[in-house]
């Protein structure tokens, strides 16, 4: 029996329970995971609002050494984490080992960022004691942390955006305390990541409320934590429901609070029309890497692909649909996952004009949730007339939509909803005389890209990870890369204090030696 | 007759009409205005959005010389803008010129932000085609437009955050379409620098979705821009029900909105114990000059005072009293203003514990709107029972709370709501000593001031006129100073494509020579 770690106690582990399901084989796994109650909650929230003031006051130097060692401590643990995360996602060891050290190096992105200093946009102006015909007086303002974040693990990455993953990552580095909810499909993977976690606060001497380990089945946890008055920021991954019920309470409360919420994308791939068809098999064997990677449990998976029709559309699709018959089935993360996307093809095969080119056998029956891949087709005419279809379905398949002219494709575009990606492909020289569909395409998402396909997000400084609803709930925000710590902090200026008052970071003999704006 | 600015057309005259009224003498004013109609709404925002993609490839010079050529505008018009201004909202003469030239002072100021271009967060990470295990691929983002913009007129800043104030310019120099809702109380000064705008979009050639100015007296018009599905984020100043209302609307779209909304702060003003008596002059002094700047209609108005109890209390008191009886009743900007003011100020009057220091007859009877200072005084501890006087009362009065303990106001400040500002007066040497009070101050506010007044706003690099909730409904921006533009712009990054085809700000040359952060 395990329970919610709670600062540096545990919860009542005589509470209600619940266990994790091996998706691969249907079976329960023995541990019990003791749900947080009410109370446990507001503890965990009164602990995150007395850590804060000390949390703000640690320097980015000091924030380097925590992050840093709790990578370390996380690369430590990846042969227990590998026969854990394994049977509670489905997911194979070669996965578990690349996301451990996803996770351990996006800590270390962030270590070097806060150690560095520069990311708290200083600006400084100067008095002018003498300006006319009123004294200019001294302001200073940088990014301050905005206070306790709650974080919800996501399903689709164990480690890298849950216990202490991205959103986790870049609230720490902004100086905010962290409530987790860990995700109920992989409770044992969350609980040894927070148990490092722990370890690693009371090495670096950090207040126990920089972080807290809440586990729940259903909503309620997940609610009270965002319905919480000391908490100031939401960090989530997953469902458009989920993140829109989230978005929705935290905007109902008396101070509504900022809701970071990542939810849903198609991420359309658009094949220009004077593509050499010379390409096509290089691009099916990349839309078949990138469509089915993970089991096609990424949020960047590309869901739909507008191409010519004729003799290039014929083609293009029977290609694809050979290199899609080379993939097997796999479990998908958990149940829940499987039956939605047995449900969204169904559904998408029952539109009218789509005709399904090739599904292999998903078995989702209660026991095992194993999907396989999916081709389907319809024409840009009949994609027009229902937009059910631009749903996005989590999971291996492809939606191809053949179209004639680029004329219905900029028709088109003005309905697309918000993406966190839009690809193209095409030929160099055809970029120009296409533009006015790519300066439309761009409107409609955070990252865009040519010639390349979506997954395989980089974790770097340039990196967007974001873009308008419903492609997340904020689109000036992104959830990947060092730009993610923007998220979590506020602009504070400070006005005619003395020098040896001011943080290091607005000091006039600039002692970190940062970036600043000064006038 | 006059009527709403839709692009380059006028809306239909023939629609139900408004006057304003001068709050000097409760006289309606000549000029009809037609309130803009459903359609006239939806015209301006398809205007708006046909604009977006050609304003968003406008570079940085050319929206320099826009607004610079704004700015120009509105200077040559200042002797129309006198005599339209004044009797619309009872301010003097000196303060239209000084509100226009802070106007233009402002759209100066993003004009050099533009043209410079380092606002648009550059950040390039270079390709790395032999990295192992995978390449690195090619990605650079930076800052893009938002879309349009719905901005509303703010009735104790005619200028400078209305139809070419802040928010619009703030707005433009992110590179997005503008639709003013001009406030009701001075069309005929939105009016006219509203043509002015027309008239420099012309003389740039810019598309003319650029800029509507629509006319409405009720909600009606306000609540069909944000409801507007073309509309991508809200600019507002203004009143507390007023901004949580369009916040509320904005988020129950279908596609959410962010809503940058300035509502409402007491702008406490904290003496730290050991302040040096002597001072009581010099500051009740300054006090009475912030108070009452404007007759008290400013947002950063300082509304409470905590001061030591005591003797110190008593001199402070009668010394304040004093210097407020010079102060002469003056008209606010409209009889709804004056109203409240007298509201507020009788009901807190009424709460328990409170004294009337002094209070100036203000005259509020349908006619005339003429409000004169007042003092009220009471204890932390009643102030501590009673949360409705941390009210805002918008206008010339001051709360004076005294405490015994700095333990009583580390209680408080747990309660207090967020803030514009919190301004700190005490010696430097005591500093050190209430630390925690002052860090405690910080989470509650944008800005923090030391020994200084917070009026008389600087419009600089480091402003910050921002603060959490309910200082505004995103804690996270400024809506004054260079970081304003950060509201209406989103990251976008670009992978893979070549050089050629990337904006300047991303090309690998730097031909614009803006700070870029490169790996």
């Amino acid at each position: 029996m395990e329970s919610s770690l709670i600062g540096y106690s545990r919860g009542d582990a005589s509470a209600k329970t619940f266990q994790a399901t091996n998706p691969a084989n249907g079976e329960e796994l023995p541990t019990n995971y003791a749900m947080a109650s009410e109370e446990e909650v507001m503890d965990a929230c009164r602990l995150a609002n007395q850590a804060s003031i000390p949390l703000s006051q640690i320097s980015g130097a000091e924030k380097a050494v925590f992050l840093r060692t709790l990578a370390d401590g996380i690369a430590a643990i990846v042969e227990n984490l590998v026969p854990v995360m394994t049977a509670e996602t489905g997911l194979p060891e070669p996965r578990v080992r690349a996301e451990t050290g996803r996770t351990c190096g996006q800590l270390r992105m962030f270590a070097k960022l806060v150690e560095e200093g520069h990311w708290v946009d200083a600006r400084i102006d100067r008095a002018q004691p003498n300006r006319e015909p009123l004294p200019k007086p001294d302001l200073r303002a940088m990014l301050r942390p905005i206070g306790p974040v709650a974080v919800f693990c996501a399903s689709n990455f164990p480690l890298a955006f849950s216990v202490a993953g991205g959103d986790s990552a870049s609230a720490w580095a902004a100086g905010c305390p962290v409530i987790v909810k860990a995700h109920h499909a992989h409770p044992g993977t969350a609980l040894l990541v927070g148990q490092v976690v722990v370890s690693t606060l009371k090495k670096c001497e950090w207040p126990e409320g920089a972080f807290s380990l809440m586990f729940g089945e259903g909503r309620s946890v997940g609610q009270s934590l965002v319905k919480n008055a000391q908490i100031k920021a939401v960090g989530f991954t997953g469902s458009r429901a989920g993140g829109r019920a989230l978005f929705d309470l935290a905007n109902a409360r008396e101070e509504p609070i900022p809701v970071f919420a990542e939810m849903s994308s198609i991420n359309p791939v658009f094949l220009l029309p004077g593509m050499n068809r010379e390409r096509i098999e290089e691009f099916t064997t990349g839309l078949m890497g990138s469509a089915t990677l993970g089991v096609g449990q990424f949020c960047t998976n590309p869901g739909i692909v507008f191409h010519p029709g004729g003799e290039f559309g014929d083609k293009l699709i029977s290609a694809y649909v050979e290199k899609m018959k080379s993939v097997e089935s796999c479990p998908m993360l958990h149940q829940g996952i499987c039956e939605s996307y047995k449900q969204g093809l169904s559904s998408l095969a029952s539109c009218e004009g789509v005709k399904v080119e090739y599904e292999f056998e998903s078995e989702c029956d209660g026991k095992s949730s194993y999907a396989g891949p999916c081709v389907l087709r319809t024409s840009i005419a009949d994609f027009s007339r229902d937009s059910s279809m631009m749903e996005e379905v989590f999971g291996p398949s492809t939606l191809l939509v053949s179209y004639d002219s680029v004329d219905q494709l900029l028709d088109l575009v003005q309905y697309l909803e918000g993406q966190l990606t839009v690809s193209i492909f095409g030929e160099k020289q055809d970029l120009k005389s296409q533009e006015l569909l790519i300066d439309h395409l761009e409107l409609k998402a955070g990252r865009i890209l040519f010639n390349q396909f979506p997954t395989g997000v980089e974790v770097c400084e340039a990196i967007v990870h974001g873009g308008p609803y419903p492609a997340t709930t904020d689109g000036r925000s992104t959830s990947v890369g060092t730009g993610a710590v923007l998220r979590f902090a506020r602009p504070v200026c400070y006005q005619g204090f003395p020098d040896d008052w001011l943080p290091a970071e607005l000091k006039e003999g600039n002692p970190l030696s940062i970036n600043r704006c000064e006038v």
